[in-house]
């Protein structure tokens, strides 16, 4: 069995040698670009980590999980312009280097290459294969679709922010988990339980990303403490805030929103602190949490099997940066 | 067997019953929009049309033909981005009508509900399917992205300019022929040769509309004569201008591209008259359209089969509009 970093360089390994077409260069050097200044490469580790609960590591699987990586690396091109991004993991957005229509292109042509590794995979799979990453595609796009929604709304429940978080950012590591499920020869029963446990574990890592936005260290997440705060960003500690705040509480909050001084990031952690919204958010993402390890316990695999994805899980919920 | 209108109908009557999910409005009312502004539906058309070459048109064909269709539309609103342009059919662009970020998204979803159309289709064709699909769709990115290249450019050849139209319109059109000729059960070098048919219709009909963009009539073609000279595109018209003009002719013609007087359009037709450049296009358009019917020919199908689509080919490129 292949722990995270095992099946990591596993991974890069074999996207070494697949590569995009020589030209137009225009349209495939910030391709190579957005992949080679990599990541972590979570998603397409949890394809190939789930495919191993089952059996050895599947060519099929190693198709999927690039297909996975493409289509993620397609969407961070995509939302950068949406985002009017200027850095990527402290380098020049596809966008900023070269230009809008470039971009949008770059990532089109990737989702279709996305397509194209996940058609190498086994027919006899190929079709569930492709329910799921449709799916989870559309969903992907309606996330951010609510994302943006969102900053024009005064009204968005923690239900839907819950709802937003799971479309745009947990359902494809569900999905990456899914399908190598899928192709290790998983019921289906087990391959929903092991969706729901990526899911959980997704929601929950968002969670956590929220909470160190605003509480972490500086210097350990390598970004400025409060970016969302200053840019009145609708986080689960907002909306949490704005849940328990009596109106007293709710008038400040709502004046934050305008404030621009210099201490607004303090004044906001001031009353996020007064209505205890530090252990309301450790509350949530514990919740969901165990929600995510209730669903890895059940699904009918060894116990010794599942603890790489076990030791991921905790990495992924338990980081500091 | 169905002529282009029957086809139509029947694809209009099975596209209305295929919904996009209700919500986000902000996702889907453009993706609603553009497919409701219509067009000819020409590509879904020849998907129905190759399919019915073989056999009734299946519901396979009604998929593929939508995911074409779906796929075709995603481009126009990613191109109407690039382009800049403020209307597509008489309507107000999505860009234009929304923004720039819920166009850029509400193609990308497009794009995957194409794929998830596709899908559908029976796993004994579905491999092949989508490598003909993932294949064109790359070379539709490359040939967008090679338009955009050759406005930096002043060495485009008519070759590459042949290329270019090929891979940015052609293809498609050749996709769509190959994939109802596949799924109507025809053998490999049947739905080659049917691909190859629909490759040159494109280029026959590429070099067509840049002919009809300078000597067309206003009236027929709805827009103003002489777009692509105004904005010095590099059309064929321009290229074999280039190509067959004397020292003094190439000075002009480098001359009119930077000049803005209110007859810079007559005075460049005047310099295409000069060069013989109507005949030449002609000439040129002409070629590819003997190699489609030649093409056409050599399907090993009975003659009387293939009526309808020879129909159909002459019509698009005798049109005048």
């Amino acid at each position: 069995m292949k722990n995270f970093t095992e099946a990591q360089i596993l991974f890069e390994d074999y996207l070494a040698k697949e590569t995009f077409k020589p030209s137009p260069d225009n349209l495939y050097d910030p391709c190579r670009h957005i992949m080679a200044i990599g990541g972590k490469r979570i998603r397409p580790v949890c394809v190939l980590m789930a495919n191993e609960l089952y059996a050895p590591i599947t060519e099929d699987a190693l198709h999927a999980a690039i297909a996975i990586e493409l289509f993620h690396n397609f969407t961070l091109i995509h939302d950068d312009i949406m985002d009017n991004a200027p850095l990527r993991r402290g380098k020049q957005t596809v966008h900023e280097k070269w230009n809008m229509p470039t971009a949008i292109l770059s990532g089109d042509v990737m989702n279709v290459y996305a397509y194209q590794h996940l058609a190498k995979v086994h027919p006899k799979y190929l079709q569930a294969i492709l329910q799921v990453f449709n799916t989870t595609a559309i969903e992907v796009c309606e996330g951010q679709q609510m994302d943006m929604d969102f900053e024009q709304r005064d009204d968005v429940s923690i239900v839907e922010y819950i709802h937003m978080i799971t479309l745009k950012t947990s359902v494809l590591l569900a999905a990456a988990l899914k399908i190598g499920a899928i192709l290790g020869g998983a019921t289906d029963s087990a391959s929903n339980m092991i969706y729901e446990f990526g899911k959980n574990i997704g929601i929950s890592f968002q969670l956590k990303d929220d909470y160190l936005d605003a509480y972490g260290s500086a210097e350990k997440i390598g970004k400025q403490i409060g970016g969302d705060i200053l840019s009145n960003k609708k986080t689960y500690l907002y909306l949490k805030a704005k849940e328990k705040a009596n109106t007293q509480q709710a008038a400040m909050l709502q004046e934050l929103q305008h404030y621009t001084g210099a201490d607004k990031v303090e004044k906001t952690l001031d009353l996020f602190n007064q209505l205890d919204i530090p252990t309301a958010t450790q509350q949530a993402k514990e919740h969901y949490s165990a929600l995510a390890f209730e669903c890895l316990d059940k699904i009918p695999v060894q116990d010794s099997r599942k603890q790489d994805l076990k030791i991921l899980a905790e990495y992924l919920l338990e980081r500091e940066k």
